[in-house]
């Protein structure tokens, strides 16, 4: 997300603009945790992980009443437009500012789960991606070394993209994701007919909200079906984080830059986003009424490399 | 490239293929340097960087003599179609064997200077940005714990691709590529001015391939332009290698998996592709006649961002 | 361990031995699992993780008359020695083996929890830290980003090892390990405070053996403690394999080299291992009727760094 | 170094001190640029490279007119004690101010050379070697590609001990250091042997510093002797910066706590180092006086795995 705050404060700068940093998310709105940002501030902070704004939940300002405070502040203060990074509540937050502010208001895609219609890829995915994939290969290593069975869980709430992405790279023997429906009868079959043929391990990768449960539940199940200690491993909080990829840093400058630059030209009420690497703008409300949908050719060359 | 023999080995041996390898490259053809794949074979190899079959540049081959006889020993061999992955090299290649020989023949573009026109992205090209990005990024806390100026050069004989990339993504003064005229006088005045500004330290990307030299002779000119010394880096041979990303292992896999059912379909004489997220055929001359161009948006967005 | 494994080959070659190496454990040499190792066998194994041998657990082995078909195999055989590395189990079987059989048995300790009393580092813990501290710095991402409270949860069931290294160089507020006592109304005491003075994020490293419960039951009761939902993440399997360090893969070599020539000497029943960089053997017995104990100065240092 | 300012920051002010941070090294005290140190001013540069006091030459504080100046500065200031981490140049000033100024003056070993005596190890050193080897670890991937040999060279201008470390961790053919003399013939014959026996890769690793040349002159060499062209790579810059490890976060962090404890003991005149794991004080002159072996056992090592 640095990058994205980057390409706003400096090609705002550029275009004649003053700048102001948001600390804490919305929250800062109503506590007017506001800094002046100059190009220097966010001089140091392409490569690294994170946020320098910091950010946050807050209760307050999903109630009417914050929301109608937020846009107060906003007015008083002579903001002339505001642009947000986040994910489905970061766009549903703007939509509900929007009503009762008449600056202009955009959002950057900045989910790690992917899950945003509108845009290919999230700001943080491909960087998410590559830290999962990380800990696999060092999974796999164990997994070599041991002939055991792995069931790893990744993020992914309502989507499966960080699974697919991660199944594909890693060589999965499958993947478990909340679009498809999971077939744990067939899981285990792939596993033993692996087995048979003299595969030392092998590894399903799982999205934390699929319908049969998550990485324990389907560890047990698949245990049961496998005949063998299905080990799991959670990988969590270590997906987020680290130096980001040069791809999230090009798209997220990319998308900051677009930002700005639509905002100044009048535009206000829709989401950034890049499709088949063209920039495109999409109303907030379509973000979140659309279900972005996994691709057919993902799916197949994960069935396809697997069998 | 691994991910790329893999997938073909898997789904070609799912359709019921036979599938070789062939070790060393072209001179592997006539040295017979071939390899019965099955599934097992390219098992643990899909998060190694380098390839499993070796490659070479052979003399031999390049003389019509040399196509000739790796002609004929397909012929004899039973060979029926022949996927080769590379560069510019690898597609001439596989178009001067055509002459001799009845079978198919399709190339993927695995070069990691992503200078061959027909593909988004060559296999390859996104580890080798991430390499060069953490390389940088090393330096980077060099160059500011030192206060000093650093040219660093990448890759890319041809193309200022990886320079490009990795300037945006690491926060570069300025990029220096074959593609565009080379003002070494601006580069100085925008170091001097953030200098000026109080930054500490500062970064020039240089392509290897650049019009004005390589990165030496470039220090040698911005020291006496800038008036300190211009400390340079040469990546090298790091920018190769490592453990691939998720982005090429994907690419990798979906154009092999691609390859292979194109393959079996009857096309020849091309190369398979990549652009704007969809799979495409490129004849081979046409990858070379025509040359591969920056995106117009990357030199604004990095113009836009150092200024 | 490959880099010890590649030692014991290269060094055992150079002295004239013929080497065996024996696949999967304990199980490997009842189920006659041998293989002639050469130069080339260990010539790219280096720099990877996990061990080119499997490894695994044997029930059969661990009974008294396992343990006398292994030695009456190794007899057969005309093996002269046995050189295992491992854990406290590892050390154990060696113990039983040289009961039954007469050739010489030496152990290397290769256990990433740093547990076993004669050596100050096991092959594999440095690499392990490293993965850890990498892990955490990721997770501090989010940490500083999202100011929240993290209880992270390192290897060692019987060590805080692996914990207090992670602990001093992650700059946690507290570790929470088996050999000390716990008291968590204290660690709760130092969160408060550096709340209070501004701190952003917090971390508790806490082993898995600690014998206040694992990181979800500390994280529940830091949870009411703190008045702040505590996060929690297990590390688990990520902190094994990957690329080992030099200060690993140089231990590795070391203890191989000198396990091999003190195998030739005559040596047997004893553990190699480097205590103040000095190589010492240590009798078997002696490795598990010993407690390691984690050293004062680090205790220290960790309460100095986070008071 | 970052840890180590961390360290001294941390306890002193937990024994009671104020203590202030000098920004840019010698020049910093002739500038003034003085910053006072609190807790939070070094919460969050633990897991970073470089140091967050920028550091420089200072030809003016080498002059005794300069350190003159520097001593009234820092009585004028009533500063009681200055530590300074670095290399020979670092002690040498130290020295040099003590002369004239008659507060405590206490050095840590902060060099990437590793070529200090009175210490095993510099801070930054572990990190560097593994910076190193996974640049290594990389050009092998294309060394086995494409069946190369390759001269690396790392630095150490006085000292082989980063090129020593590099060459056991990377498994090379050869090292080439100023301690001993070199043979190029003899590596030459090494090559050959290991091509002759189907290596498929060589690596040499030169210390910057050797007698016989830098990596490129040594590359023109090989190329004669071995009949085979060698790539040259000069890791450079990459080897600084990055993530520390954890062996080098606790290093610096015991050696900084050592420092301001022995300084408030009253210690002075001295460097703080760790020797076979205890912490040991070095006059400072013994620390150019002498010169820092290489440990006989790593040359046999190195010797005996690359026969």
């Amino acid at each position: 997300m640095n990058a994205c705050i980057r390409a706003v404060v400096r090609i705002g700068l550029n275009r004649g603009c003053e700048i102001i940093g948001i600390h804490g998310g919305y929250q800062g709105i109503l506590d007017r945790k506001f800094e002046k940002m100059d190009s220097r501030t966010v001089s140091k902070i392409l490569h690294r992980g994170g946020t320098c704004l910091t950010t946050g939940r807050s209760k307050e300002f999903k109630t009417e009443e914050g929301t109608k405070k937020a846009a107060r502040i906003l007015t008083v203060d002579k903001i002339d437009g505001l642009i947000a990074i986040g994910g489905d509540g970061t766009m549903r937050g703007l939509a509900a500012l929007q009503k009762y502010w008449d600056g202009k208001v955009l959002g950057a895609p900045g989910t790690i789960d992917n899950d945003l219609y509108g845009t290919d890829f999230s700001i943080g995915f491909d960087t998410a991606v590559n830290n999962a994939i990380s800990a696999v290969d060092k999974i796999r290593d164990t997994g070599e070394a041991f002939s055991r069975v792995f069931i790893i869980e990744v993020m992914g709430r309502l989507s499966g993209s960080i699974a697919l992405h991660v199944g594909i790279s890693s060589g999965a023997s499958a993947v478990v994701i909340p679009e498809t429906p999971t077939d744990l009868d067939r899981i285990a079959g792939k596993i033993i007919k692996g087995r048979n043929l003299g595969k030392t391990s092998a590894f399903v990768i799982v999205a934390e909200g699929d319908e049969e449960g998550d990485a324990t539940t389907l560890g047990k199940k698949l245990t049961k079906l496998v005949g063998e200690n299905c080990r799991v491993s959670v990988l969590g909080y270590i997906q987020r984080g680290g130096n980001p990829s040069h791809f999230d840093r090009i798209l997220a400058s990319r998308l900051g830059a677009f930002a700005i630059d639509c905002l100044l030209a009048g535009s206000t009420g829709a989401m950034v986003g890049e499709i088949n690497r063209k920039l495109v703008l999409t109303p907030f409300e379509e973000t979140w009424k659309n279900v972005k949908e996994i691709e057919p050719w993902m799916l197949e060359l994960m069935e396809d490399l697997s069998s």
